[in-house]
């Protein structure tokens, strides 16, 4: 390809709301253009580098077994509303109606389009397990996309459906198919990810994981343990939390005048903020009169999913409202009007001697103790665990990392094959649901991962397995008959070789040449200039090491082949 | 691929609305599954045939310079305004608002989206010309989707957008672009296509051609000459049509009582209906008070489309509507309201002796002459072109069939890049609107045309180059062992040499099994059975040609590798 006629424009400065590297370094150098919010066109090395994606995520699904099939993008509403999901997604969900008065929707997911197809065409156990999966344009109409190709409306995604006779073939199923995103990751070039058990959110099922890019721009936050395998996301993370066991003292009413915070009663007391009771208020969503205080240790933060799934109900943050008690401000877990939901965090719990709201305008308590001053409490963790908490698993200490969510697997068992009535003769004679797993991949969010992962502060370094073009010529002084004659022929060579090859054909100064180069990212540059040819050689760097050796002009195919198969032995999965 | 597994039902019924063949076969052969009213999903088998097609069409058009990017589906409304196509084009595409409120829809085409994303990026002349092409989901809210995949709702379409500094570069590329179309449509099997030159439409720009398959359940009616190259859309078509020179006679009012009809009114004078005089009324779309009507002779028919283009104005058929003499059902040119628009056609000029409608209930004139009593008509082509008619080239034998259209280019010149405000340096340092060209190719409808084309009553007879699977095995009596030794290592033999293999590993009877290979219509299939390996050997039979041979087991991979490359080379494009 000619770089001159290449419709991909690179620039020094980025677009203004692009605030992270990937979405910078994609932006500058020209692979996507927005469209609308959240919605970009891909030019032509964005859309090789995602070929190149899928073809890889292609051959790991094809290897279990996977066929790939073509759900539609648009579907109607009564498919949606065998599965409950037409109702209980909200507005991410596009939905119009047809020129007919139907109504249709874009599809997010396709767990329905894959049972509707499956259903009545697979009626016995013996055509179990089997795998469908494609690669579609998916629209979601995302409240607050940003950070380029990160979180996007509309995207290109592998979503695939498996089914199975037994959970055993559908767990045995599950590993393959967490082993092969392992490898597709690696393929594609990323290094820090890891998995992590999750929630299955909206798609039901059990057992879930969820791939995460470790990058301190990730929108997820990620407990990982120092010293063993523990890791988890922020929502479900247990630290350990060891609270003092200081000495018992008599309850006894302060003054702590207008002082309200953490900060400023445990100042004016001279009590570090580890032995302070702090309470957090909510209320039910959709019943402002229903309230609930949680109370954790003054130095640590109430973390709401995990305070949602003890109460089992949602959750919005307490407006004020009219309750006398609340606004003095000093809340405290004695003394509250019955009807207030109270839930305690366990680092409370062993803390003897404690310092909590009076429920009275300028007044605390001191010396409170839980099992003397309001006997029969129940501790349940509620509290976010913090870098440095101690590991749930093996005592090692914790950290937090920030989190890409690069792929996901679901263990779906019968949800959809339950509420779209999918049956299936059993070996018995008798019907049974098949157990679904699902398993999703967005080759716009790798790309965007890879780009953040995989750059400098020159530009992208892109792994040779995804690259659009392994090698970018850079010819100096083409207006130097052998340079042109000589460069051109490389060019001709390697491309009958096999290899992509991305020709800068400008009539343009070195530097530029090479501040393009750099920003592409492709893995190897070779220049050809007077210079290098008056010994007869051609300069080859490698992106990634910056390492520049002159090799001999007919030498340099062999030498290209070699880092390819080098930097490819890498990208083995 | 396995077929016990394989996601994809065959049946002996086709669905109701199945009316031809393809839409019967691609579902019989469980190729397609409906999800609602012109939406289906596509199985294993279809998708990979789209795939093959799509490949086929990026080498095209790859070597035609293409960069391949992706546009999105969703675009905002802001970018089609400026075209002024959101307002122009109706209910077809679908318009929604996004959670933000923001007025989206969904792309039909992308001239809006090429043109966003040239714009800016493009600034000098020396980057044209250049080609960018997508292959991507569209979605047409078409009132009337059917035949399968012949008119849909949802399909993937190739569509290409060029660049150019001149008409010249533009036409040239054009002519290049028309060959490659010829080469895809060779390639991908089709056999009876022709390109007509074609109305734009509500692409703008001039010159346009559409790639018709000619097939009986077409939708579009053709025109072609039997001796010479001429063909022509029916809309435009103009054939030959010679009137009779009778005698002249005077004018006379006859009495014809309750006789209104050419039929009947022939019958009654005694006259031939070639000389009579035909009247059809229209009435100016959106104005019901303007009346047009159009003459012609008694046994031809109007073609609204021409009379539209001498009107300049759309009409629609006229309601009745209190006008008297138009009540009387005798219609005649002469008497009529000056405020009446009339149009006569050409095949009325050399008539000597017409009968023609009084404007008065119950009589006709006979003797009618243009010339004599009604001097000063102009005389136009609004007919519809018969089978029969001669040719306008070379007055040789026209017929008329049927089509599908499985492609079309258009030459779009600055309609885009003009309203758009698109402008690129030129070399004089002034600036100028590049000129485009665009080019489609719906995949969906190349594999129905495919179906409709290459089957015959046992069902599909698919190319080479497109099938899913180039061989088709059907082990006879697997539950002998030799039998089932030599058919799983047969089958792995020819999976390792690169051929593409369905395998039908089920235990069903030989009819079962020939009757799904004759439906699915893969190329070869090869027949392992008790009786064919009692002497060595194996059963290959050509789809196409239903020649069997029996070949040495050991020769089967060598005798199907022959069979590949000669089929592969007719369809070389």
């Amino acid at each position: 390809m000619l770089l001159s006629k290449l419709v991909c424009e690179r620039t020094k400065e980025a677009p203004q709301d692009a605030k992270i590297k990937s979405h910078i370094l994609l932006s500058r150098a020209g692979f996507i253009k927005q469209v609308s919010n959240g919605i970009y066109t891909m030019t032509m090395p964005c859309q090789k580098m995602s070929q190149k994606i899928q073809a890889i995520i292609r051959q790991e699904m094809d290897a279990l077994d996977g066929q790939e099939v073509l759900f539609p993008v648009v579907m109607p509403r009564e498919i949606w509303e065998t599965s409950g999901r037409y109702n209980s997604i909200g507005s991410e969900m596009v939905r119009f109606k047809d020129r007919a008065d139907r109504d249709m929707l874009l599809g997010m997911t396709h767990e329905e389009a894959a049972v509707h197809l499956a259903n009545h065409i697979v009626s016995s156990y013996n055509q179990l397990p089997f795998m469908i999966y494609q690669l579609q344009t998916k629209f979601r109409d995302e409240a607050r996309s940003r950070g380029g190709l990160i979180r996007v409306r509309e995207f290109t995604m592998k979503d695939a459906y498996s089914f199975h006779s037994t959970k055993e073939d559908m767990e045995a199923y599950y590993d393959r198919m967490f082993d092969a995103y392992y490898r597709i990751f690696r393929r594609i070039g990323l290094k820090r990810f890891i998995d992590i058990k999750s929630d299955s959110g909206m798609m039901g099922g059990s057992v879930a994981h969820e791939f995460m890019l470790l990058t301190e721009v990730g929108e997820d936050s990620i407990v990982l343990c120092n010293d063993c395998d523990y890791r988890a996301n922020m929502e479900v993370a247990e630290g350990v939390i060891n609270s003092p066991a200081n000495e018992i003292k008599p309850l006894e009413l302060v003054f702590t005048g207008e002082d309200k915070t953490i900060d400023e009663v445990s100042a004016r007391l001279g009590i570090s903020q580890d032995l302070t009771c702090k309470a957090v208020v909510f209320a039910v969503k959709g019943n402002s009169e229903e309230i609930v205080i949680a109370f954790t240790r003054g130095d640590l933060e109430i973390n709401e999913a995990k305070l949602k799934k003890v109460l089992l109900k949602d959750i919005v943050p307490y407006d004020g409202g009219a309750n006398e008690i609340l606004a003095c401000g000093n809340i405290g877990p004695v003394g509250l009007d019955n009807k207030i939901i109270t839930v305690f965090d366990k680092s409370l719990e062993n803390i003897n001697s404690l310092v909590i709201g009076a429920n009275k305008a300028e007044y605390h308590y001191v010396g409170f103790n839980f099992k003397r001053d309001l006997p029969g409490v129940k501790f349940v963790d509620v509290s976010k665990t913090r870098d440095g908490d101690a590991c749930p698993v093996c005592g090692g200490k914790l950290r937090v990392e920030n989190g890409i969510e690069i792929g996901n697997i679901f263990q779906l068992g019968t949800k959809y094959t339950k509420s779209m009535d999918m049956t299936v003769h059993g070996a018995d004679g008798g019907e049974f649901h098949p157990i679904m797993g699902c398993y999703g991949i967005g080759v716009g969010r790798a790309i965007a991962s890879i780009a953040q992962e995989s750059s400098d502060d020159k530009g992208l370094i892109l792994p040779m397995s995804v690259a659009p073009w392994q090698v970018h010529i850079c010819p100096l002084r083409l207006d130097d008959e052998s340079v042109k004659n000589k460069a051109y022929e490389l060019y001709d060579d390697l491309t009958k070789a096999g290899v992509d090859v991305l020709f800068d054909d400008r009539n343009a100064a070195a530097g530029v040449k090479f501040n393009d180069a750099d920003l592409m990212g492709m893995p190897i540059r070779i220049v050809v200039s007077p210079k290098s040819l008056a010994t007869g050689e051609v300069e080859i760097t490698v992106r990634a090491t910056k390492e520049s050796q002159k090799v001999a002009y007919d030498k340099a195919l062999d030498v290209v082949k070699d880092i390819i198969e080098e930097q490819m032995q890498f990208l083995k999965g």
